[in-house]
């Protein structure tokens, strides 16, 4: 067991945000796809629990978190209340729902290989978890929609690479015995920092090489 | 562990009730999706074991009850055949299976929330499990037949709802010591009874509060 | 636990062709979907060592064999590398990808029911297990690619029963306690062979009977 990163209470309101921001992602297409009050609440908890009960299953920690923390559970119903209402407000303050979403993806990245080295995997590995961690509930939010994966698609701005970057950053800072509250920090910051940064200037992942589709889709480009 | 609630062979009748009519929905909808019969099979076994192997691998049961009871294996084995060759007659009879999926949703929820709550969970948390239990097939068989699942669609009759009553009155007899085979029986009775006045009465949820669109959905209702 | 029925390096080298010849059947859906390169690298890893990783979690093999062995992990990579600079290339070789993804089958249902069973699985669930072993990794690129997975569709050749065949051939060596290096080889060939025929002359399996639409969807057969 590694040293506390951060005392107990800070590093559970950091999960309790983290959460919460993802759920408002999740409720917000869920209200696009029209879905009903319940399928709000269903995609917001499977958006904000999703990732991190991958993780848990996968390392053998069961009953895993989501099932035994209730403000877990809590979080993403109060984040279905609030978009039930105000949808319309919290769409207009989509740029900032992006930037605490960014913040989840930092939290996430560096907490879910923290914990998945904890639980005894190797360094590769928990930053593999790690990543899936982030990245898990917005998979599973988008299948459950019915729509591709909008962490595989071409056309959305970075998603992936700020949390492997975070990830790597954590298991560096193992490999090198100097994982603390600060590398922690300056981890998740990155993550943030880089995620904002792709958003900001549309920075996109490379399709296949000579992909020959590439020109007539660049229409496309403008719309995502 | 709480005392058996039924008599062990009444329970395992139960279950295999309940397996049963999930697997005849999964069976038929692989039908109109035009699937061949192993597809068929596949659908109907995930229909029916999906929600319990989600409770049985967040609780840490492994290996799941549906690798270890073969009858549990074998019951959508015969709703395939079933299906199969009787499709026209089945759909014909869908008032009747639906009567049985209320039931089946009744058993589930009370028997996946009294599950969870005897390998430890809180009572909040073994609520939501039985929720997942009984809907969670029912999910996962919309996923691979590529649909958006039913339990998040507005246009579609509660579902959710009987379910959630179903778990709370289980967790609020355990909280007050009184679980026994004839409040655990009453409970999967509201449960069914509710679904089917909700199927007679087409009840619905709401949808996000001020949803534009739902003046230029209102034809699609008389469909659903 | 069984003798081991093939020496360990002799096994794992098997494991990793298979693993690299899913990920390649992953990576090229992936580049067919316009995927950048993250997506193509995630649905190459899923295709690859889902079915397993699946696996491990119904046994309680966890962490599984998928987050313990680099190896594992570093193969759909150097997938994603071939198939992003040479995708032309690897479809046009399309009929040997399909003869190396037969071999796959073979040598995950067949090492799939094997570990099944020494992690005390009865025989039939160690059939179902090794069976979904086969299947479940394809069954979750279809997913996560947003289309009716390929295992369900009545216009695909065989693809379930070949794995069916080598799965109850090795719960029946078990059963008869002849179970070694030669009678799994002969079940995974046994498996790639079938598998080759049912491509080679379009064995399909057939759909509900007296399915009405049978006659209007014909023509779909030639493209499929």
């Amino acid at each position: 067991m590694l040293q506390e990163l951060f005392t107990p209470s800070v590093q559970h309101a950091l999960d309790l945000v983290g959460i919460f921001v993802f759920a408002i992602s999740g409720a917000l297409l869920a209200v696009r796809k029209n879905f009903d009050v319940f399928g709000i609440a269903v995609l917001a908890e499977v958006t904000a629990l999703g990732g991190g009960l991958f993780r848990d299953l996968v390392i053998g920690a069961v009953p895993p978190a989501a099932f035994t923390d209730l403000g877990y559970f809590l979080m993403p119903l109060v984040a279905t209340v609030l978009v039930f209402f105000l949808h319309p407000v919290v769409e207009r303050t989509q740029s900032a729902v992006n930037v605490f979403d960014a913040a989840g993806l930092g939290l996430f990245c560096v907490a879910g290989t923290t914990k998945a080295y904890e639980y005894g995997l190797g360094l590769t590995s928990s930053a593999v978890l790690g990543l899936a961690t982030a990245v898990g509930g917005g998979v599973l939010r988008d299948v459950l929609a019915n729509e591709v994966p909008s962490l595989l698609r071409w056309d959305r701005d970075l998603y992936a690479v700020p949390a492997i970057v975070g990830a790597t950053m954590v298991v560096l800072c193992i490999r090198f015995d100097s994982l603390n509250a600060a590398t922690s920090a300056i981890a998740v910051l990155t993550t943030f920092a880089l995620r904002l940064l792709a958003m900001r200037y549309h920075w996109r992942a490379p399709r296949a090489w000579n992909r020959r589709s590439s020109t007539r889709e660049k229409p496309e480009k403008a719309t995502a």
